[in-house]
């Protein structure tokens, strides 16, 4: 039951109601590609706080919001405003909550959406905290393995790039560690996932460090790749070498399983070569646009109406 | 008669329309509070133009439209638009006016909103104008005390902090003058009431200055509190000093009637504790959430649909 | 048939759908004017996607979504967006395009409106590309000059002022010349009309440089006026002299046909005096209006509910 609540961390989330999500995310998609207008939110407003910016998630939120009929008001730049007068979060939020009856925020700070859901009126969604959470774009991910596979466990998944910096594949390895799933690290030695993930995940024999991608190449039926930063290197020597080995195109994906799907929280930069776009293993722009989806889902059932 | 009138300055304001607004103001309270879904704005559009950032207020006045079904289309830095190119107020709102049924105008510049009312094409509601008005800000704060009090008159009010540079104490003390109530004032003495503005009040003999918080602490029923700008000052010791002396916390409240309320235009910094919040006094969350309906109230009764 | 498809490049907009774009926006300036709630687009969402600032047209476009009962996404600094984080304009436009059903793009590369319509998933209106095109700003100068004259050819049509780098006056002045109208180009020499404009334009004969206002005062029908920038020149007693000879008062309107009108495509400096707006020769303020009207046309069209 998310009806009334806040979410602020995927490991809140039952696994029934990540089900449940599911189902009716499968069930909006079918409905906007239908052309069928909704109107079950009509009335209703969400107010979306974002105090860095991040236009993906932002448009996402907004997109789902109006599929449903509802309606929007929007801080896209919240540093800007009172904020910087001196005012808390915990003053913000009360404000954003009674204009309105869900909030999304969005703040570079851990443990900032917690602390909002604490204050606010009416539900807060997480629309990431800093290295924190950013649960709808992990029950988006899962959504994309479980509408391609039919299950979201039983799989062969593999972890591609920046696991270190990736705040992505953080709550993804959580939520696959729910199920049996075989999961593989493959990431340059700077960018390895950090032991206060991994010690927190049970079924820890699941989980295998990978030194070299084409060893799972031919055997992984899911590849997660994340975007690896620039910025993250002093040499760019280094970066040149990274990129080298762990970006993706025709010749890697042609290695794989007909049935493997690429995904890519995107944006992306070099990681994945665009000649790969074509190809039906890319999944990463379908992961992209079931984001809506999964967001309406998660607004109706939270808001009651579903 | 407030159809289609521009609002600008509270002063123009009959007092009947005031109580009209009241009154609407709390059926649309009641209405949003049961969840009903309002559709009497639906295919209007309000233009909220903001030529300097002013989140609550901006949000306040775009979640009373979407409330009664109407949409909006905002420019929440006005300053880096057309008005770069050399554009005229003039010109700028009939631009805006020309592409919405109502205009919501945010300026840095007193007598900008005035100026803006004559050339538009369809009424404007002033959101701010430098030193000047802000008077949807001075109806919600006096509705706030007709819901509490059933009447603005008759009242003993305590304004304190900076009455100064404080926009909202201005239109305040001079629409509270329209009644009978007993005022006090009390600030630092560089932080007072400025000549000009007790100059224009009628019933002076009803205005009293007050050295000390404390003499009317157990006396008023309400105590209309403003933020004391650290910028003001040069010497951060004489900062330290007042809001020592003109904040509020448990102990503060405590001396205080059981009827009486503290409000504040919010945000707030140092002067209210949030130990305050939870007192049943602490009106001010109240105080912004009326904001919505009043505001509703007023968009509706000018658009000629109320 | 402009149903599903792209507006890039008025060139590619077929006469027949020019004149159906009319009758559709007189037909909606009719309905907004009566204040008819229209509902053909619930449901539907434009995504206003702006690499560079432009009110003017992001609300006009926005204005015209909402009149339709749809609703808007909009991001007005796409500059600060995932652009920043190195992404391309084909992913960003992939994402854009998969939370909407039409996208309204902004950009100042030259070009940038037809790549990205080559990798949306749904309709690109382009909404000007630097010095390329601007083509629904084409269409309401053309619509403003129809309703006003009941024809778009046989007229007497003088563009005035900046014709080098004004991009309004070379889309302009190649769509004037699919019919018979004479055209006068009236510029300061440093500020001509690029040759790579007039080759492309067939009817040469039909175009005129004059070198003096004066002579075609009392015999055009139109007078296109474009803002002359100061930042052009590099002497301001250039830009004094020229504003001097290239602007509109009272007494140059006085000397012009009953029946001419003046357009500007907006903002204006101090190439129009404001003492001519209310001569009911200054249409230029209807034509931003009209704006709404004939997006309103140009959406409902490629959204095929028209």
């Amino acid at each position: 039951m998310l009806k009334g609540k806040s979410l602020v961390n995927i490991d809140d989330v039952a696994t029934d109601d990540i089900f449940e999500i599911f189902k009716l995310a499968s069930e909006y998609k079918k409905k906007v590609s239908k052309g069928e207008v909704l109107s079950e939110l009509n009335g209703k407003i969400m107010a979306t706080l974002f105090f860095e910016p991040s236009t993906r998630t932002r448009l996402s939120f907004e997109s789902a919001m109006h599929r449903l009929g509802g309606s929007v008001i929007t801080v896209s730049e919240a540093k800007s405003s009172s904020a910087s007068k001196g005012e808390t979060i915990a003053d913000t939020i009360r404000m954003a909550s009674s204009y309105s009856d869900i909030v999304v925020m969005r703040h570079p700070m851990e443990g900032a959406a917690r602390l909002a859901s604490e204050f606010s009126s009416v539900p807060v969604l997480n629309g990431g905290d800093g290295s924190g959470q950013h649960p709808t774009q992990t029950i988006l991910d899962l959504f994309t393995i479980w509408e391609k596979f039919g299950r979201i466990e039983g799989l062969n998944v593999s972890l591609v790039g920046d696991l270190k910096y990736g705040r992505t594949v953080h709550s993804l390895i959580k939520a696959l560690s729910r199920f049996e799933n075989a999961i593989n690290l493959i990431s340059p030695e700077i960018l390895q996932m950090p032991e206060h993930v991994l010690s927190g995940i049970k079924n820890q024999q699941n989980i295998r460090k990978i030194s070299n991608l084409e060893d799972v190449l031919n055997r992984s039926d899911v590849f997660y790749v994340t975007r690896i930063q620039k910025e993250r290197f002093v040499d760019m020597n280094d970066y040149a070498k990274v990129i080298g080995s762990y970006s993706f195109d025709l010749a890697t994906v042609s290695r794989m399983k007909e049935s493997a799907i690429i995904m890519h929280p995107l944006p992306r930069v070099d990681e994945i070569n665009p000649e790969v776009d074509s190809d039906k293993r890319a999944l990463y722009f379908t992961q992209a646009s079931n984001g809506v989806f999964v967001r309406m889902a998660i607004i109706s059932m939270i808001l009651g109406v579903r």
